[in-house]
């Protein structure tokens, strides 16, 4: 007897952003695992009587438990189980979803993936801004930045990043953006493009800043902070409000 | 007297990918505006009484109508109503949401973003293909593949687009993409460069399609359809199923 996992992508954090399958899924699960951020008032639509497995890793961020993680999935599974693994965002971007797929089908366990609201298209709307424009912003682009040591990744397509005519979002870029910038200043990106970090989207510490890159730089260089936050920029509809 | 508009995106089409606060302003709006793709069962959560307006747009798709839906919203808030704005998958994704936040805010109306599960992203979710990978794609890009005249737009960044290191994914790009295959390989992108395409996402009529570029390309140079679709590309991953 084997059960069944449901990748559930939870959104940025606001309840009331969970699709209302993920409502569903969780609500007859036998097992939710799910991670920091997708914990809280999410967590109050599983039954009173399901197991709630915190696998403590931040969305997205690495850790040296994902193959803890993925073990306790194939477990859960194979006691036969109804599991929904939580995802923070959407499980597809930036989520390690694959390491979990992986193990998964190597076990011969069934699974779907419920789709998620990406963080990123959830802090554009909290702050006004289309990803995309007509004429400007053909293209809209996410990068996370930093490698699994922490790092600025060695291999980013800075000319694509230094595209002033796409939207660009870096996923859990805050500590390498000043880096970041000195790249993309360095295949001609201005320091004078308009940029938002966006904090805790949709979450009751939601903070949004807008400022240009340049000054969003100088202000990551003394105080990070340990909030999630992604940053936007390119060419941002100026008509946005905060 | 004046009323309130939701922006709200309503998915890909499956109606159990609503959020709840979609559902929510659903429930409690006055008028509904919505195009083709977004209605069906979606706007069995408005009111019985409320008054539902296709505004006859294909999502995303340019229409000569554009000019037309924001005085119809502006109309309905100025009559005090409170105005769902319904768009497939994000509004803020090549849903057109700018032009009509530009109407609202000249004639003073006040409004709120909800954000939607993108079409991209649900695709992806259907065909198991986690969109970012941790060391093959590390980025992802989400492009137009038509501009106003439903050409291939002159201004593409044909290099960023080339990169076999990214997920891609073309939005309204059936017709063109056969051209955009041959100016990929012209920037050095190989035909056998594996890809998804996808119809109807989410709906009872999906249909995934995955083939290498160039076979994709030959398919699509003969019969294109009239179904709505997505095309991925890149490093998508190998174990995904149908």
């Amino acid at each position: 007897m084997s059960g069944f996992v449901s990748f559930v992508g939870s959104g940025p954090g606001d309840p009331e952003l969970l699709t209302l399958k993920a409502v569903d899924r969780l609500s007859r699960a036998d097992a939710v695992l799910f991670d920091d951020l997708s914990s809280g008032p999410i967590l109050s639509h599983a039954r009173a009587d399901a197991d709630l497995v915190g696998v403590g890793k931040r969305a997205g961020r690495p850790s040296p438990k994902q193959d803890h993680v993925s073990r306790l999935l194939v477990e859960y599974a194979q006691s036969g189980a109804r599991v929904v693994r939580l995802k923070s965002g959407d499980g597809g971007l930036f989520g390690r979803l694959e390491e979990e797929l992986v193990a998964l089908r190597a076990a011969g366990i069934g699974y779907e993936i419920i789709p998620g609201i990406p963080s990123a298209v959830a802090a554009a709307a909290a702050a006004g801004i289309p990803l995309t424009r007509r004429l400007t912003a053909r293209r809209v682009q996410f990068v996370t930045g930093h490698d699994v040591s922490g790092q600025l990744p060695a291999d980013l397509n800075l000319p694509a990043l230094a595209d002033a005519q796409a939207t660009t979002v870096v996923f859990m870029g805050k500590r390498t953006f000043p880096l970041l910038l000195a790249e993309l200043e360095a295949h001609g990106l201005s320091r004078s493009t308009p940029a938002l970090m966006a904090e805790s989207v949709s979450t009751p510490d939601q903070r949004l800043t807008r400022a240009t890159m340049g000054e969003l730089a100088e202000r990551l260089a003394g105080e990070v902070g340990t909030a999630p936050a992604l940053i936007l920029y390119g060419p941002l509809a100026e008509f946005a409000d905060d």
